[in-house]
Formats: structure tokens, C-alpha cells, sequence
């Protein structure tokens, strides 16, 4: 098995970065498209066989350093009482906004809340030889939609929510939480190697609500994780504001979206956090070969602070080309950490 | 004439902070509804005693401290050769992602690009007893719309051609720089008393990004109002990765958006910017009016280290109710920020 993901997130500062890619399976992949074209997201999510097939797509045609579970951060909720639809973003049949609703949320066993993903891992585990890793929505996220009840440019009805009613907030994230904890649990049962926490919308609150709704909930999460023995990555988007708070969670890398250069997130979260993972802008894969190998390197030199796992700055595009990821991993592997002034134009 | 926000913008620490709303115009006012039932966005913007109506609209109503024209940051574009339609956000009939797109992007003389603002602008005047606000959207922030050519989550496109087209993108900040310091010319001569440049997109873009394609060109823009005596403040927004970089702007007061903490946002940017301007979040506006007045409070304070004009942090939601902007201004009228202890409880 190749652990260099695992040796990066338990501290080592390996000569390469490990790299693997935030939506590196989906619609940028044309033999995911053939799928997509059968079968609606909800019936590729929830089929262990085509979840598994999804997963391991990108892994047969690129030499990536891991794979990551095909699902969507909303896929527990049905199995907790809030039904959904994707069209194509997240929709939910009804949005949650009173102490009722927060009640009515269900926080079935680790094994009820979404069966299906456990046996998609345990299909794809055989076929790997790089770790495999699973994710949670962070309940601040979760929370943002369920309210909002569907995708926002701002989502003005989930933060006037934590403004307006802070008991029904707290029992909804308590909730959240508690679920989340066993799903990932279950995850973990089944065989996954590490944990990402994708906090895609805590970076739309004030710093002291995201300390209120957002820290503690998401702490307690990774803890249980980290307390498995299974290293922790998290990444909120947009959240520039949120870093240094973040760097308190128990987590083995902090993912920095594409906004903040690494050596800046490194210097306001050091020493708490060892590793960074990240942040090439997705819109790099858009650019000519030689830009985008240029700003692999500008991403891969900002990194050589500490701990580097390469990855995007946010998911990938569906108009990336395969062939630009190609060459985006190829420069990750030309490029010597222990020996960088080897490589060519400076940043 | 009330010119406490003008003197609150040359740096004075007044003991009230003056106070207006971003969008106080528009459809969180039940008149201004009526107007949208019989003319389309275009028209109201266009028929200056229309435009004149819409700012003055928020004055009659409430006891603000400036008005701003109403109008959008895409006004320009169709007298520069981009025409496009609000649907109900901007939707470019052709979107401008090549040199020779770019290079058909025309800068009329500074009274023919937009010549209905200058003519509202003096219809308002003579009917106002505070400063007027006149502005104009970035360079960077309008080129983000026009090379995407509509409303966008996150402007794939728009980052794209940045990094690849660096030399079509300076020649389009050229030219968009060009004709915005006419278009506000036009305002200033016009009389308004002070201008925002909106740069709503900057912070979609890396620091080093900003500060090639966004920065130059809006400190030669912002450079141009103060030379010509006339006060400046500025906005982006979700770029606290930027506040550090805008903070070398020329202006009188910066603005933040929600997510900062107007003490954080002073201790990373003073001693270059005098007075800050904003932040509370739009959506306190939703909250009971006791919960309302407190986070009012809380952003006063956070705006006691210098001069501050008390904003929203973003735009006014349609969603707001004039009552709750009555209770947000009175709670501004009553503290007194030259003896802050006095207002009850603390933050």
C-alpha cells in the first residue's frame, strides 16, 4: 500500500507531497458522465456497486495517492428524517426553521443512517492500494441547507436562524453532531483510512457565531474520530476569517481553499496545525500546460513550510481536462520537497 | 446639511456614528415595490426622475446620514459597447472573453457614458439635507460579470482568464479603469459629495491575483476621486484575505464586510485607513428587535477604535422590515461612542 497520505498526515515532511484531488470523481471524468447519463445521482450514491465503480474511476486512470468515498455531504440526511432531492444541488422536501422540525430529526444507529456507504467501502477497499478516505458534511454546513432548504448565494434564512433562536440552533447542531459521529463511525467500521470534515459554508458567519454553532460541534466530531485511531482533515470554504479558530480542531492537516496562499495559512496556524492540504484554483486546470505546471509549483513552494498533502483549493471543475490533471500530477511528482531550488522558474 | 458623515470620512472620531445601509434603496420598501410593479430595473435606472425618486425614497422614511444613487454597478456597460439585460442580475447579451471582445469595449467621453446618472444626481441634490454617495463598481469586479457574462456561485470562467490572458485582461482593466474615473467624473460634477467603489467579486480571486489585476487599477480610480477633493470608500466582499492588501488604497474609509469584526479589520489595517465603515450582518435585520439592537451595539463597539460609519455588512435583504431599520438606526442615535459604558449590557 502506498501510505505517503498517511506518512504526510502523521507529520512526516516526505520529499513529495501525496496529491489527490477534492471531486476527483464526477462529471470532469467522461466515463462518469457515461454513468451520470444512465443513472440519477441519488441511484449512483446509494448503489454500493456504482458508488464503488464512481470511486474508483479516477484511481484507474491517474496515479493519485487516495481515493475518496462517492457521496454527497447530504446523503445521512434522509436515513435522519429530512428527505432530499438533488436537482442538481441539494433541495429538501421541507426546510427546517422551528423547534418542531429540529425535533422531528432522527439520530438512528451508526448502521441505519446511510447502510449503503459501509458496503460501497467495504467493495472498494479490495481494489485500492492507496488509503481510502471518508467524509462528513460539518453539522455548521448541514444545518446551513436544512435550514435555507436548498443551495443560496447567502443563505439569509440559516444565519437570521443562529441569530433568532440559539436553543433550537444548539439542539439542531447537538443533533447533527451526534449523527454525524456514527456516521462516520460506521465509515471507519467498514474500512475508511482517514476523515475530511467539509465545512463548505461556515466561512458566510461572523467568526463569533462560527465559535458558538460551528467549533465546538465540529470538535467533538474529529475528536471521536481522531480517538479511532484515524487521522482528520477539514476545510471551510471562503472562510479566511475562520483559519486561526480553526487551527484549535483536532486535526492531522488543515485543507486551505485556493484564496490564501499556504505559507500564510501556515503562519496563522502554526504551531497548532502540522500539515496543510491544498489549494491550487480549480480554474488552473482551465489554463494552457505550462501555466498550470507553473502554478503547481508556486502551490507545491508555499507549501514546503511543514506537511504538504497537494490538492485543490475547492472541487474540481467538470471543464477540467483529464489530460491537464495528468500533468498537474506529474508536476507534483517531479517536484523535490528536500531539494526545491532544482526546480526551474522561481514563484 | 448634515456633514457628519463627511467629517466622520476626513477622520474625525464623532461622539454618534453616522449611519446608512447599503441598498437602503430598493426592495425592502414597500413604495419602492409599487414603482418595480409598473417600470423593469433598467427603466427605473434610466429615467433620471425615476432614479431620483428610488434615492430619496429610504430619506423620507428614515433619519439616515447620506443617501447613495440608485443604480447598478453594470449602468455603465451598454454606453461602452456591452449591452445587457437585468434578469433580475446582470446577464451580458455576449459575454467579453477575448482580445477582440475586449478591444470593442468603447470609453466615451465622460458625460456620454451614462448621462441619466449625472442628470438624476442633480434632480436629488437640491432635495437633500445629507451627502450623496455617489459609486461605481471595480474593474475587477465588473469584469468578473462581463467575462462570465452572468451572475456565477464562484466565476469559473473569470478566474480562468485571468491566468490565461493576462495581456486581454490588463488591456480590459484598462479600459474599464479608463472609463469608470470618467463615469465618476461625471457623478462628481454632477455633486455628489462622496463615492464607493464596489469591488463585490475581488474576493473570489488569490491575494496575488488581487494585487496584479484589482489593486493597481482601483487605487488609480479611487486616487482620481480624492484628487479631486472628494471623499473614498471601498468594498469587497468575503475578502478578508484581501483587507490587509485594500488597506494600501486611498481611502477615506474602508469598508468590511460581516464577517470581520470591525476591531480585527482595524488591527489589520491601521495605521494606513483612518475610518471603517460597516458591518452588521444584513440578516440581523431579521431577528426581534431586542436581539437587533444588541448586535448593534456590539458592532459600535467594535468600531470604537477610530472613526466609524455605521453600515450592514452587505446588502439590505428584501426580507428586512422598515421597523427594524427604524429600531437599527435609533440604537445608532443613542450610543454615545464618547462614553460607551453607559449603553447597558457589553458585547
Amino acid at each position: 500500500m502506498n501510505d505517503l497520505l498517511l506518512r504526510t498526515l502523521a507529520g512526516a515532511n516526505e520529499e513529495r507531497a501525496p496529491v489527490w484531488l477534492m471531486r476527483q470523481a464526477g462529471r470532469h471524468l467522461p466515463e462518469y458522465r457515461d454513468l451520470k447519463a444512465k443513472h440519477d445521482f441519488w441511484t449512483l450514491a446509494r448503489t454500493p456497486e456504482l458508488a464503488a465503480e464512481v470511486t474508483l474511476q479516477p484511481l484507474r486512470r491517474y496515479p493519485l495517492d487516495a481515493a475518496i468515498v462517492f457521496q454527497d455531504i447530504m446523503t445521512p440526511l434522509p436515513g435522519m428524517g429530512a428527505p432530499l432531492a438533488f436537482n442538481p444541488g441539494p433541495v429538501m422536501d421541507a426546510p427546517i426553521r422551528d423547534a418542531a422540525a429540529v425535533a422531528a430529526l432522527r439520530v438512528p444507529h451508526q448502521d441505519e443512517i446511510a447502510p449503503f456507504v459501509g458496503e460501497a467501502i467495504r467493495l472498494i477497499k479490495p481494489e485500492l492500494s492507496v488509503p481510502l478516505i471518508g467524509f462528513a458534511g460539518a453539522p455548521l454546513t448541514v444545518a446551513t441547507y436544512l435550514i435555507e432548504g436548498a443551495g443560496s448565494k447567502d443563505y439569509p434564512h440559516a444565519r437570521a436562524f443562529f441569530r433568532t433562536n440559539p436553543n433550537d440552533a444548539h439542539a439542531l447542531m447537538r443533533t447533527l453532531t451526534d449523527a454525524t459521529i456514527g456516521y462516520l463511525n460506521h465509515q471507519i467500521d467498514a474500512g475508511v483510512d482517514a476523515v475530511q470534515l467539509f465545512d463548505s459554508w461556515a466561512g458566510l458567519y461572523p467568526r463569533p457565531l462560527y465559535e458558538t454553532f460551528g467549533l465546538p460541534y465540529a470538535r467533538e466530531i474529529l475528536q471521536a474520530v481522531i480517538d479511532r485511531g484515524v487521522p482528520t482533515l477539514a476545510i471551510a470554504v471562503g472562510a479566511q476569517h475562520l483559519l486561526d479558530a480553526m487551527a484549535d480542531l483536532p486535526l492531522s492537516a488543515l485543507s486551505v481553499d485556493w484564496r490564501t496562499p499556504l505559507d500564510q495559512a501556515r503562519a496563522l496556524t502554526q504551531p497548532r496545525v502540522t500539515a496543510l492540504q491544498g489549494n491550487l484554483d480549480p480554474t488552473a486546470l482551465l489554463a494552457p500546460e505550462d501555466a498550470l505546471r507553473r502554478e503547481v509549483r508556486t502551490t507545491l513552494r508555499a507549501g514546503l513550510g511543514g506537511p504538504h498533502v497537494f490538492n485543490l483549493g475547492h472541487g474540481m471543475l467538470p471543464a477540467a481536462s483529464p489530460e491537464r490533471v495528468h500533468a498537474l500530477i506529474d508536476e507534483v511528482h517531479r517536484f523535490n520537497r528536500h531539494n526545491p531550488s532544482e526546480h526551474g522558474d522561481s514563484a
